[in-house]
């Protein structure tokens, strides 16, 4: 059985007697059969003596148990590593960073409670999946909706405080933070706080306000290790009454920025309230999307890339005006009553009527709710159909996309996501996807051809997400160089101005001292002085998000 | 000449000399007639020897100044309190709350440094008002709007990190807060950070995106003392297409319960994107804003109020059916093209007519932008017109309001803000009401008659803020007891579990013990920890939401 480091095996024996008197003892694993389970199955260090070992799992059933195995470990200096429940795949999966940590398991802490159908909010526990909330929204007959990731597996606190992404309509948009209304959290030095509102004994509006009165302290709580989540508020919506959306196809290379300016004038004008995607018809990609037909051979000869250089415009030009192949492509979505969105859709294309010449609209697709089984079943069905996720109806359709993406011959081996933000505006899109296949090639990371057909995902309204991916090998030498390849990648992004918006635990040191270069770190400086005022131990989650504890900070990161 | 309390004159006169080789002998101020200019005009000290005095005020021109002002301060432990630009006014203005504070007034840092008319975003510094950048808009024939608070001679940053609201649809509702995107700050122990994107030198979303990667720190600079923002990105708007308000009349008093739902129902998904006003009719209240008649003698007399009590509701509901009267009010708005949302008004008055038998409609106003200055003539002009507030235009008329709420003889005394925040919820309006009702008269404070005409702002789509105030007065006594009254009337929302939004600096320290009574206060000892961890001599804003030096803590608020 391995044990924490710093900490003797008779010390750490009674450190889990005490973990048993607290949760009972079949809530504590120790077994390698047991605790294995805990690694990351898509792991970046399989196969080598660098991958993380879980020395034990608790799995506690209340927020009071978990204030009192904080204080614990507090005591012995056990280090925790919290998960809620979920897989965290091509991120790290539920593995400590530390090897030797003990994996607080939160899944037992599934509780719905509360749902306000009249705010539109509700209170849940970690260990509640969003599989969990729509079904609780269906088996009582709610007019509710939430705004899911995909896949759905994992939960809306993980999904939280990793800042994930969503992709239906949600006031803020699809921004899961900016969702969040009131915690509770046991801080890494075993004291329990409630957050905005909550703070007061018996509040009426803990759902309702996110500020509460003073400080906001919520956002350090997010990609951070300063403290347990145990309770967390939603902002979730009405069940959906229509959804429409409407692709645009714009004839020219050079309408891109204009495309996308009317984009970001829709969205933050309040005109458009679903998430937009584009796709580059010309450049081979995003057809799944849009329902055109794949490039022809005779077109697939014009991609060819030479040299690493995007493709001739001019001859591609001329086959994509010949052929009514739109340069990009734009779907717009509007999860609203279907004769408003109609208003919508009809003003959008008088819009881009007049401002692109000769632009041209696909398919509209619109529906009712709520669905009847029929129609969901043609959800999905073809390129172009109204995807499930986009409804809040559950799939992994677009997991299955991500798996994929890399061309790994196995989808079981896994993948590690590379996630830049990158702005939202057409040129920045363009020089993007020029750095990105050089950097590729340069730096040999294998990938699909060419970058050019590729465009980021716009889940919010000023800030596209580029993502690429590595397929994970059971070779470690191979993992280790896509380690390294990361880590150069990053820092190509960076001296771009294009930063990350999440990244996998295992390269969270390196990638946070690239990205927060801005005066000499001082951000990073000023999260550590963060986690030694709430963590002063260093109990929770060491290295996450590049923050370690004061005893290990110079090791680890130099500092 | 005061000096900061625990430090030597000739430290202090040291130290005004390094703060006057940095920002130059002109812009530090240490005549009385200088300093006399920072109180608060309002004070609720005023006439006492509880007055906090001014010891001296320094005006920066950059970030390093502040960076080199604050670490001079660290030196000579002399305590600073930051202001923008702008007055406070029934928030405590200007005013230090610890006696001796060197005022560091940033209103030279006024400079726009980015205006992005494409993503809608901009980045200024401390010293810029909402008047400037309407200005610069206009001067710059900018296609941008930015939701503004009234009155607008007071600073986005300063707005921000009071959380203040405003009155035109944002994308996240009229919650200030909700609208900034990146800052740059210089802590108390005189490092210098910004946050988010920013972290990255050169970033090129630092205003696109507000959480960065790791923890988000933005929320704790925010109605605290832990920093001084530099400069500070906001999220804005394009410029209005289109306006359209309607207003809903529900005939019977307990209509209010599923009007206010139907309110919700509507913010929460996505069809109204204006702010809802709502009034009492049936109560006397808020005809001002519903071109209704003031009441008549025979209506007045039935509003008598009898023991405290709601005036009986049998004939009070007579009359107003005979008089078509409505019980309550709900004026929605839409700042968007007009053709959308007339759809949207449509579907509106559908709804309402279903599932609100009896209801009728008033007014409904129509505006196309850019508006003629024919049109901005006729705004505020009668009840019921739009306001100039709602459409970007800066206006004082809602300040007007403030001002004259407690019917206090002169309007140049000022007066004293009391803001809990209600529930969105009918049957919790109704209960606030006759707890407040009852509260103003026990605790003899007083008010206009009867508190059952008043209903909560809603300028955020969950939560109503309840406004009360109070008339400050020459009377040291008297102003005595306002101060217990509002520390009184605070605990007796905080037993219904109704908290604050914000709230006059003279009392912060009382109040923010009352509201975070929860496991013993635990979320105030979190504010004070990052205090510490921030600014570990408490150089900035002493007592500032309560949060007060370690040195100072005992002696200031017991622990």
């Amino acid at each position: 059985m391995a044990i924490p480091p710093g900490i003797t095996e008779q010390d750490f024996a009674n450190a889990l007697q005490e973990f048993a008197n607290i949760v009972g003892e079949e809530w504590v694993f120790t077994s390698e059969e047991d605790t294995s389970l805990y690694k990351d199955v898509y792991s970046i260090y399989q196969n080598s003596d660098l991958e993380p070992e879980v020395s034990a799992a608790i799995a506690p059933d209340s927020a009071e148990q978990v204030q009192a195995i904080v204080r614990v470990a507090n005591r012995y200096l056990v280090p925790l590593y919290p998960i809620s429940t979920g897989k965290n795949l091509g991120y790290g999966g539920s593995s400590p960073i530390l090897s030797g940590s003990v994996v607080l398991d939160l899944k037992r802490m599934n509780r719905i409670l509360n749902v306000d159908t009249r705010n539109h909010t509700m209170l849940v526990e970690p260990g509640v999946s969003f599989y969990d909330v729509i079904n609780y929204f269906e088996e009582n007959d709610l007019p509710l909706s939430m705004d899911i990731p995909d896949p759905a597996w994992g939960s809306p606190i993980g999904h939280a405080l990793e800042r994930g992404f969503a992709h239906t309509y949600s006031e803020n948009g699809r921004d899961r933070w900016d969702t969040v209304c009131g915690m509770e959290v046991v801080l890494g030095n075993g004291e329990i706080v409630r957050t905005g509102p909550g703070a007061c004994e018996g509040s009426r509006t803990w759902q309702d306000q996110k500020w509460g009165i003073g400080p906001y302290v919520d956002g350090i709580f997010s990609q951070s290790n300063f403290g347990v989540i145990t309770k967390m508020g939603f902002w979730i919506r009405p069940a959906h009454e229509g959804y429409r959306s409407l692709t645009v196809f714009v004839p020219r290379f050079e309408d891109l920025t204009r495309m996308v300016d009317l984009d970001s004038y829709l969205q933050n004008a309040g005109i458009v309230n679903g998430m937009t995607v584009m796709g580059a018809p010309m450049f081979g990609g995003g057809f799944m999307f849009f329902n055109t037909p794949p490039p022809t051979p005779e077109h697939r000869q014009l991609l060819q890339v030479v040299d690493n250089r995007r493709p001739d415009i001019a001859p591609l030009q001329q086959y994509c005006t010949e052929n009514r192949i739109g340069a990009w492509a734009l779907e717009l979505k509007w999860h609203l009553p279907n004769r408003i969105s109609a208003a919508a859709a009809e003003y959008t294309k008088d819009l881009f009527a007049r401002e692109i010449p000769g632009c041209w609209f696909g398919d509209e697709h619109v529906l009712e709710f709520p669905l009847g089984e029929d129609v969901i079943a043609t959800l999905n069905e073809r390129p172009g159909n109204p995807e499930r996720v986009n409804l809040g109806i559950p799939s992994l359709s677009r997991f299955g996309m991500g798996v994929r993406a890399t061309g790994q011959p196995s989808t079981s081996q896994g993948h590690f996501w590379f996630a830049p933000m990158v702005p939202k505006k057409g040129e920045e899109l363009l020089k993007y996807q020029e750095v990105m296949q050089q950097a590729h090639v340069e730096l040999g990371v294998p990938f699909m051809g060419s970058f050019y057909g590729n465009l980021p995902m716009y889940w919010t309204k000023r800030v596209g997400v580029g993502l690429a991916n590595w397929a994970v090998s059971t070779d470690p030498e191979v993992n280790r160089r896509t380690r390294e390849q990361y880590i150069a990648m990053t820092q190509i992004c960076v001296d771009n101005g294009w930063t990350e918006y999440r990244a996998p635990a295992p390269v969270h040191t390196e990638i946070m001292s690239i990205i927060n270069n801005w005066n000499d770190g001082s951000l990073l400086t000023l999260h550590e002085a963060l986690k030694d005022a709430v963590d002063p131990n260093g109990i929770l989650s060491a290295g996450r998000y590049g923050i370690w504890p004061r005893h290990m900070r110079e090791e680890m990161r130099g500092a």
